[in-house]
């Protein structure tokens, strides 16, 4: 699949044409560090989002909601770490609008073409005066190469930035896709159009397409992707996914149309890299595990099984301690509501027999021990009874986990 | 209720007459600790039991539910720590039964007698010679004081035995309900009749019952207790509750015959006070935390709710950081499936208001922080949907629970 495209050096979301970003220090960080950014398009973009689909959603994503639905088209995304505007009531849904409202007087534009997004701690309302810096300083600074500058802003437990931009080309014209996102904790997205996780996703093109389209492409991308990690199964109030599409590559793209195929598999890859990024920067994640369930008798089971072992607080730690206890991963699975026969199932760490027919395969512990010491590593459970598979991203559970998350407070 | 009630001095499982018990150590943990334990009545007992839901159901589990189905009365239980004989096949289960007929030989009675119990390692073969030198041993300690010393040697990452006694009158006799259980990880029972976690417990009685009224009265009092705890979200393979009356009270019980109200309350007590016995000597665990869901619109959706916020890695790591962090308690309610309106949500901490209609009630944050210090506390959540209502009892997750699960080889 990677050959149909090329890999933008150091890109994000102002790798497509028209786009600029910039990141800025509005003062909701106590450290000091950039805390907003802005992420603006030269012309219109037809657009679309996955949002949380937990029942608290935040004011930002109840109002972005609402401009999904009744806006055609937007020019700009702002984004603020260190207050999530949840659990806010109506004053955060009236400081989401005002945002909205100093964002497009400040880029001379109309406020229903302003998308905001939040993230940080929920429950406090979101001081209006560092907002208004944030805007007013944050519009001089935007750049065509404020990218990185955007994806550095709107970290927050992140110890780094998460970017890429890939860029293929129809009937000899250049597309390019570029997306940046952040996330490290209250990661366990499963969003819906109109997703569960702090996780906050830009993804940009300079591609035209029409906002229905655009619809389908990010459910299917995200689906694939943000949709299939976890690290800590807690969701959100605040996912959100945005893919905004400005057409400045004059190249239209349609369902089915030339360069159909490479955009959504360009927007697919994106979203990919996004999320696997989310989980190896997760909070404390000291490993990369993809729990690949396959054999299910159906879909439902196989995501049972998978998120069952990817979320068991004793796999998890197991996990971090090069224990191979694969006693634990299928108790989880022997819990998780899969239906299957305990005597069928085989497992796999990478492509090394752990289990076969429901007992001990043989392998040696300190085999495995070793493989585990690796960053990343699979652990593949075969139930034997169907054709239906899943795999969830997720990461181990460390001292670190519960240092950053006990003294939590922004 | 407490007032029908005698509780006995450090009363356990030989408190009830014609009870005997010992601890011997059969040389399954590598510290040198008793690690076997013998429960044995001078009597024949009318049983019932209840056992783990996992599809991977331990030897022993699968053993118990058969001898329920089909055997009228026991006299033993034999319960091995270090070694949960869990995913260990057909070989797992022979061993399963000889350690039964071992114990049975040496006690003189028959093998479909002896009800056996296992947790520790899962995955690996039992040891036979150390179970037959454990019963060997352990029948020549047998004694009437003996509860503590069999509660002690079921431990495994536990730090203290878990024992109770009530007694109660009917009629001018007594009649005395025991028990001992283990349990400290892998905690989640939500067991059915022939439970969740590896938490083994057994309770005796010198009262006189049927084995089908045993198993309703047990059934009621584990989903009032065991049923409602968790630790760490993980079911065992290995959960058992077995109830044991030998009738050495003179006292006949059944359902509404004199006494049975005390007998039921009193078997739900002990059951109760063990459970949450478990959760205060759970992995790591420092804080004892009450989750109270109300105002459900059904009681599927009260426990939902409850289980999301008793399981959540955030809310358990603020809780450890005496962080009053409500956000993360509204946000696991939001994403866990049960049917609510934001709007009309409140949280207290204890009695102390937390969160009013969805939003922050203006307790000052030093206030509950200071609540969360107590070694207990109750989180209310109230949906202001419905009538409906569960309380789970869980634990804060800390630095020690990373470390026991990491390192945790026996």
């Amino acid at each position: 699949m990677n050959q149909e495209f090329n890999f933008v050096e150091n890109g994000g979301v102002t790798s497509p044409a028209g786009f600029l970003a910039c990141g800025v220090c509005a003062g909701f960080k106590r450290s000091g560090s950039n805390d907003m950014a802005l992420i603006v398009s030269e012309r219109d973009c037809s657009f679309a989002g996955t949002f949380t689909s937990n029942l608290f959603p935040a004011a930002p994503v109840r109002y972005c909601r609402e401009i999904c639905a009744s806006s055609p088209n937007v020019r700009a995304v702002t984004i603020n770490s260190g207050v999530a505007n949840a659990c806010t009531g109506l004053e955060g849904y009236q400081n989401t609008l005002r945002t909205a409202a100093l964002a497009a007087e400040a880029l001379d534009i109309e406020p229903r073409q302003v998308l905001v997004a939040s993230t940080g701690r929920i429950g406090v309302q979101i001081p209006m005066d560092k907002i208004e810096k944030g805007i007013r300083e944050g519009v001089k600074l935007l750049s065509h190469d404020g990218g990185s500058a955007a994806a550095h802003a709107i970290l927050t437990t992140d110890t780094r930035p998460k970017e890429l931009a890939v860029s293929f080309s129809v009937n000899g014209k250049k597309v390019t896709v570029g997306g940046c996102c952040k996330g490290a904790g209250m990661i366990s997205p499963r969003m819906v159009v109109a997703p569960h996780a702090t996780m906050i996703c830009v993804i940009t093109t300079d591609a035209e397409a029409e906002n229905a389209y655009l619809a389908q492409v990010i459910e299917k991308a995200v689906n694939a992707s943000f949709n299939k990690i976890t690290v800590d199964n807690d969701m959100s109030t605040n996912d959100t996914v945005l893919l905004l599409a400005n057409g400045c590559s004059g190249v239209k793209i349609a369902a089915g149309s030339d360069g159909s195929g490479q955009f959504e598999n360009a927007v697919r890859m994106v979203a990919e890299h996004l999320a696997r990024s989310i989980v190896y920067d997760g909070e404390g994640v000291s490993k990369f595990v993809s729990v690949e369930v396959s054999g299910a008798a159906n879909d439902r089971d196989a995501e049972l099984a998978a998120r069952a072992i990817a979320n068991s607080p004793l796999c998890k730690t197991a996990w971090f301690g090069c224990d191979p206890n694969w006693g634990r991963i299928l108790a989880a699975a022997g819990y998780s509501g899969a239906s299957f026969r305990p005597e069928n199932v085989s497992v796999y760490f990478d492509e090394t027999p752990v289990v076969r027919g429901g007992l001990d395969a043989g392998t040696p512990e300190s085999e495995l021990a070793e493989l585990m010491k690796h960053r990343e590593f699979s652990i593949k459970v075969e139930l034997g009874e169907g054709s239906a598979s899943c795999t969830i991203w997720t990461g181990d559970f460390t001292y670190e986990y519960v240092k950053i998350n006990a003294d939590y407070h922004t």
